[in-house]
């Protein structure tokens, strides 16, 4: 089972930036810990902070993969194309953050992409994707 | 470890109500399977259509327990009150949804206890709660 | 047949309340006349300031009667709960109310309610109960 | 006793026009069924597209007759002028529509014309028109 | 004379919760040494987390008291039927909170209840009930 | 000297309707003192109910008299099509209103017509019809 | 094939009015040379100031012909009651401006008629009237 | 007969500021003129570029003359304390302003004044002034 | 202990102006009283129509005394430059108004001062100002 | 005479993506036709995700080609960054959308780039590129 | 080369105030450096916490100096009246502000002014003024 | 010392875009003057139409460089993820304009970077990035 992680626009800093918001830890680390700890499902991670590229990915995993774990970034809050991408892929997509967007910027209280995508998930640091990932698999079973 | 799931308005009738919304099955089926996949967990479930009743709960449970899963169905997006009482104790309180209240009405975009609460799963049917474990545990090693 | 009336906040005070608006008499002589005037039918009243105790008894008669005439107060302009439990029983619910709410305050003009009602009957007083049993009764006979 | 009946904008293809909500039969054969049960009455109808014909008959009835019954389609939402011309008029004016409008396009919530009406029924199809004659009837008695 | 104070929902963990805001005695203590400072009137108090049960009391003491003073928590901002209820009864109601409300979230700033309350009391802590005390003694002379 | 008077929907009732705002006298009536008072101009009149019709009037008038004095009742509030048609002409048109519409309903305070009229004179009663054909006379001299 | 076109409020004036928006040619002049380049079609065109004779020619046109183009002019952006009528009637109907509507006043940018019609052509000037004849035989290939 | 012009800020610029809209000649002169051409009127000016000063003198002449022609300039569209000014004296206040104040920005659309003034006249360039003259006059004769 | 009341606008009207919402005495003869009352503090006046004069008054005051009562006016709902001014002083500012400003019209129920102030007190009629007195008199003991 | 046609996000997906709004062919095939069908015109093909790129194209054409027919897709609705590329180039820009964007979701009714454009086309499904095309001939020809 | 700089409201506290916000230096000590700086301009200060008495200086400057640099203070956000004024004198306005208004309260984002000046510069601290004097030096070259 | 210039979408068309609103000159020829003016400085210049790429730029000079001097262009009103980037590097960035974007399409008022900035500098040609270069040096001596 191939699963697609994709992180928006400056994910890639993560550990960097501001990390009383999110942590100390950099996304390669955490996610080498989630490969191994769900050894059955087949991890990919793809980072741009360019929307086209990750319209580009969507488009490429939506029909490649069995499922994709979406961290769009500021992306998230004004993106149609993004959303577009979302719903023209037959792979169940899965919309994380790290923070809790909701007890942010009110700007941050909309999401784009919420109403296409399976579920959202928010606010767990790090954790999120892999309750993500839990949820791509349980629907998996169905 | 105690967790306490919390059922605001109308989730008594899961299973009678809007089956193409919210599953076939009650909530008491699920809980029960729920409670034999963790062991290690005490889970109890209260249920009331009266808000203020939620309140007294959650003061109880916010006191009383290492978590609390809430689902407040139609009090989500209009209750002072029940934010307050999530803001007033001090154990982490998950909001869940079994819908994606996203794709539904606007009125149901926007929730008054989002901003006061450990973090937000919506979308994943029953699962939601489920994951809401997940992510208590999870917090719980740290 | 059974129908019953379900009036919410306040409407207790009948008679005693801004007369004004409401009228001087109390909903119990009313409901005794009206009660004679439609013998084929059988009419229960409920009563609650509380609005959790109004779903309540919205999900019992929602099962249980052929019709629902309701008259939620001050909660008819505010609770998601309500409009919840109204969509999720199957008998029909005619929205009323004895003043015509659009000609008062602002926040009186949109109701939560009146999209998952059968129909709904403003400003004619305690007539508006005849009405909506007018209404069940022919809407029954189809 | 007269009671004018004024049906606005696009009434008159009842029966051809989205039957599923406005039903299958003609306003015509409805009129028929509803005097022959209140054979006391003097019902008479007046139909126009145009709004300022409706204006017309709502002044010459609104001083020659015991009560309107007004379904002023469209117009209903956006019309200061009819509703200047029901608050000039001695007539009671009683507000209709077959559908239930809050049901509908968000535009369709808001009633120009419900603040100086003495009533509004909404929802109950053709019947609403029986409605609103049953409530005319009754405020005439006191 | 007989003064009714009645606290809305979460009041009863006064001292508890957020002492930040709310100061960290409990209202007990409080009630205490006011009642004795004041002997000429008996104080009264009445707490619940429910809404309809705040209107039970509101009508009660309406009709009861020659003055309320309500602190109604988050229902403030929300509560028609509290409103409703106010209105409703001969006694002057004073409204009261203990924290500065217009300096907090956005959601605080606008009260449903204040257009109906004889006055507004806030931001003086605790001293608010005293000085809202102050305020119906002073209108009792009158 | 030809100035073309342009009453609107309802004005037709002047006298009749709601005394206590518009007064109790007729147009017809006013409009002969005016015309004695001003001999060296010629005052015509025309009033309809008809939007489409006081367009056609504003078209015809506005290419064959020198001036236009326009209460346009409720349409003042809506019309986009009357506004296109004073743009449309080279006469000017000045808007009058017998009562203060500012101190009114709220959606009587903006006009679609104001911003495409030579001036607005509001609030005089009848003598606002007068005031106006003080300015055209004026305006005309330069 | 017959092909109505309909005109509303001020286009009589084309060619008269605003020239630097709308052309210095007459409607009619235009329509001679669109006929004469389709042979094929009969093109009828109806004009009209009132809003109520707009819909009755929709009606008529939307049952005995095979396509409208319906240029709406003011009413394009308030009227629910031609939205109704475009609903209500089975003939295709294309939405044409001359103009760039949405280049020009805020209140020109929301078409009440978009939604209920085909498709929209904006901006060409009289040439858009071509587009939708030629958009109409198209579409009546399939 | 006494009647006091109020002016505010920036109209002491008048004839230097903006010509287009405003005109080229200074207030003063216009004032000699309109004072020659009614005799049995006595005519003082007051100008000030300071809100407070200029409700001082509206409180003074609103007790002192017999009207007051206000143009308050850029305070017209914020001003609450003006507003509350104007409401607290006995003497009528017309509403005037130079230009058409409805053609220009937005923000300058709405007045605060103009629901407590007797009435408005905008857009007649100086002859405003005249006009509201002749408008107090009429009224005085009542 | 040196207690300074700034009144803004309009209130050295107080027992000519609109009695029925102020009352009918002047607030010279109720100082006077309150001074009597209170002979341990020493009460001070201000008034100003100017705002900024106000703004004077506060920088003063708010280092030159224990306490500051202030009634805006009509300033309280549009002055950054009050809010500001009593931010930038140390002294605490208790904002008082006779009326109860909530229940009046809409653009007098949100304060610019509100947030910046100690606490608000409105409703009382004059005896605002007392509670607003023993409200700095109880601080002060802190 | 050179056309570019420049499509946006996610239209590489047509064909595949939502059949039932899109239709089931891919651009290329459709292309290739129109090509055929206008022999005189060289058409040329340009898609990308990403904004920036199709601002590169929209500059190069614009400077390069005789028109540019814009389908923008989900940026339509957000980009200002392509509105000024519109609006910075010399060649005429059509938008086009295939389906009918006013009849979708409230998010895309409103264009940034129609304001900028030469005139939109909207709701034919391909066909919408040929109208665009005839729209740039025709403009051509003056 | 004369220079004005307008302080207003609550600057004339700079040093005092809130230092994290506006630094603990008198304008005093920082303009006595600034002249010092550029010997070769003639800097004059002018602060009033008086709206009008603003509008009079500039009024005065702006016919009377090379440029103004304005700092409105709380005034910035609301004042048409200021902004009158700068529109109505030649010499060119630079808007200041020591602090980032946009990173503060939302009223604090919007300037009334900052359409009608040459330029805006905010968030430098007191540099803000050298760097406005900076560009009146630059373009007063040109 | 180093900083960065970056330049958003369109900005590589200056001198040939819009002459009238950013003058006739390309940014290189500006930038190779200014660079001369500031030998201590080493100037680089990157710009880019892809939003993406800014970010990818801002993230490298921001941990790289000791300023950024940021023109966004059309991005700055919409791009929740340059803000983040903004926010995520530890380098001061000014935000500049060369128009006075307040004075322009109400769209462009409001930045999503200025509360993440340092300060913003706009309205004053190209002259605005000397200025910001000047408050970058003088910040960099604190």
């Amino acid at each position: 089972m191939k699963i697609q992680i994709i992180n928006g626009p400056n994910l890639n800093l993560l550990g960097l930036r501001e990390p009383e918001i999110y942590g100390g830890h950099s996304f390669g680390a955490y996610l080498e810990k989630l490969q191994a700890a769900y050894p059955a499902v087949t991890l990919t991670l793809y980072q741009s902070n360019v929307e086209g590229e990750l319209i580009n990915k969507i488009q490429e995993a939506g029909y490649g993969s069995e499922g994709i774990i979406l961290n769009a970034g500021g992306y998230t809050h004004t993106s149609v194309a993004i959303r577009d991408a979302i719903k023209a892929v037959p792979a169940p997509v899965v919309e994380v953050h790290i923070s809790n967007v909701y007890a942010r910027e009110d700007f941050r209280h909309h999401s784009m992409l919420s109403p296409v995508c399976r579920g959202v998930i928010a606010g767990f640091g790090l954790d999120s994707y892999r309750l993500a990932l839990e949820a791509l698999l349980e629907a998996n079973k169905k």
